[in-house]
């Protein structure tokens, strides 16, 4: 046996980690040997939600079509037309073709858009908590990060003045930060940013010079009475990216279609479209079939609006389920979502025999065999988030066994 | 208008760029201006070879029984005891479910390996021509490249002279040079290295203590009278990498399902393996249901077997034609591939009016409507790539056109 070097791999990598997916060998372990493990820790739909038909019938159409080779790097057209229409009708906001480019999921988008950004050392602002793979694109290329933060004991909304706390409390010189990052809605706890929070981190990020880069992947997924404001809408005159895909409103996770758009025409916004364009050629193509599907899954209003409104009542229904039985547990606080599909509940830890969320949610998985994810990995420590996409009978027998835990498990 | 930063792109993003999609921009504008291009720049059997309708219909029937959703992220155990299955009955090779990472194409198997293994300023080894993102893998992530060599003079084998004086001029310390990245067949060259190259290859790697990656998308596209040897058959108890996947020999370049394999147990290659499982959850999943599709294309080895001996036939007619019309061009000097579909013709740059490949290939697609690439865009100037994957007649009909177009421009 030989070994190449002590320090074989790269510094950056001990970084590259997914809290979501820690435990899913264990799962897969558990389901193997028989077990039946409820997975409420994948924000995927399309696991209790089938594709709609008229989806798959258009990814059928594209495949006996014979669109199986490379396509245009930056997306097909057929695509990229859909996106224009989607952005002019949803948000009346005008984006052209440069301003596309189509992406292997937001992942695949965060990583070019890192690589495009970061310099070693060069710093970013996220806001806790954070979707998993936010720390880990910046860590990849070197660069470190502010942590702002949401306001969990005010409806998880941003708190302004931790963010320029953070920022003013770095060493980093003004102008100096890359970017500001935020999720609306969010995950992991499916808060729907106002408009006016929006319109406050429009001028923060016009006032310290950071792009402004908003992931909106969630963003036909909105419970009533709630109203939701693309980035788009307000930040014209101000670089800023979106990132949004097809893998949730469309229901078509494992498509592995997603985009970014960078609507501005600056030099700094130029510069970067065009650049990303070159990461989207190095790398050739994203699934070429898949595009035509998800171009007709955008382009028929009427089917796409059939499905996803039903989707979100079924969604609101666990979520309201949820909320009641959780609001039972005096072992659990949740701020109540306005979107998205999650649930991410505070867990009183101090009451309870689990020395962090880590252990509860490895204990929920062998003892009760359901899956969820722990708050640190989201930067939020004595959290849990739950995935509120299965059956709603399934969804709340998940909850009282949950409650049963938590009562279980006391001090 | 904002500027955010005179220097808003990071320094690394400078290198990522792709010459064999250079063109793809312009030659789009002249298709969509009418004008009939022929596309002999994209490596992409489906483009002319329809992908077998037995793959196509796995593909069809996993999307109807539903696979749409994230699956495993180190690929879906269908694909993964296809792979396993693969190695065992092609090289008599044993892999292990672990030893496994499925990734959207070889592309992306790049990054995670380079973003693994590449520290600010460390060193690789690539040798010269080579695939145009290797440089830019490394790049991306600080990284820097020695270059080796194939020799031109010598059929295009591995000049280990000149690896080993690159080795030995750079003042890399011994076992600090990361890896050492073959590609066999070649791309652009074609060329099959034989065992007796591979062994050497193998003995360099261990005596400097270097990671060995061989790239071998192209292992079933072997002409007549050729023999290939994989890496892994040679480098038992050598820590290496294979880069493998479905886009060419099964004729699915848009499917964008590639693999990489770390069949070692030594703790840098079982550290390696872990890590670039993590990479894979971070992206959660390649495409779903094209990976049921590939684990069916790689199962059904007769319907496989036909299709690819079909493809390959026609490759190496298409070759023969070429390398015929080719070699009565006093401008053109060509080195006969012995696998893969490029051709790789030295421009004999001094008889003509071009000052360099780069304006030969350009005016190729503006005057001819023939669409190459420049052999800079490999390290190799001087050249440039041919795809010969287009029916026999009409890749005929482009050779007259380049030969009279050499003639036409010379000086």
């Amino acid at each position: 046996m030989i070994d190449l070097k002590a320090s074989f791999l790269s510094d950056s990598s001990r970084y590259v980690y997914s809290a979501i997916r820690e435990s899913d060998d264990l799962v897969d372990e558990l389901v193997r040997s028989g077990k039946k493990v409820v997975k409420l820790s994948s924000g995927d739909p399309a696991l209790y939600f089938p594709t709609p038909k008229y989806v798959i019938e258009a990814y059928v159409d594209a495949l006996k079509k014979g669109k199986t080779s490379y396509s245009r790097s930056q997306g097909v057209h057929e695509l990229v037309d859909a996106i224009i229409e989607r952005y002019k009708f949803r948000y009346d906001v005008n984006v052209r073709d440069e301003d596309i480019l189509v992406t292997g999921g937001v992942a695949e988008g965060l990583t070019f858009l890192n690589s495009a950004l970061i310099n070693p050392n060069d710093t970013a602002l996220i806001l806790k908590p954070y979707y998993t793979q936010y720390p880990v694109a910046i860590r990849m290329f070197g660069g470190k990060f502010l942590e702002g933060k949401y306001d969990e004991a005010n409806e998880w909304t941003i708190d302004l003045d931790a963010v320029k706390s953070a920022i003013r409390k770095s060493r980093v010189k003004a102008g100096a930060i890359k970017y500001i990052l935020i999720t609306n809605p969010n995950n992991p706890t499916g808060t729907v940013l106002s408009k006016k929070a929006l319109e406050q981190v429009v001028e923060l990020a016009n006032e310290y010079r950071m792009l402004l880069i908003s992931d909106e992947i969630y963003d036909e997924i909105i419970f009533r009475h709630e109203g939701f404001t693309s980035v788009a809408e307000l930040a014209k005159g101000i670089p800023h990216v979106i990132l949004n895909g097809a893998s949730k409103a469309f229901d078509a996770t494992g498509f592995r279609i997603g985009y970014m758009l960078v609507p501005e025409n600056d030099r700094s916004s130029t510069e970067l479209k065009r650049k990303l364009a070159d990461y989207c050629r190095v790398r050739l193509s994203s699934n070429t079939p898949a595009q035509y599907a998800i171009a007709e899954a955008m382009s028929n209003r009427k089917e796409h609006d059939r499905a996803v409104s039903q989707m979100v009542a079924s969604i609101e229904e666990n979520v309201d389920s949820l909320m009641k039985l959780f609001d039972e547990n005096p072992y659990l606080k949740t701020v109540r979502p306005g979107g998205a599909f999650y649930i991410f509940p505070r867990i009183d830890l101090r009451s309870m025999r689990f020395s962090n969320d880590r252990e509860f949610v490895e204990s929920l998985i062998r003892e009760e065999l359901i899956q969820t994810t722990r708050g640190s990995g989201f930067g939020a420590p004595n959290h849990f988030r739950v995935v509120a996409l299965a059956p709603t009978d399934l969804m709340k027998d998940c909850a009282e066994k949950i409650n049963s835990f938590c009562r279980k498990h006391t001090k």
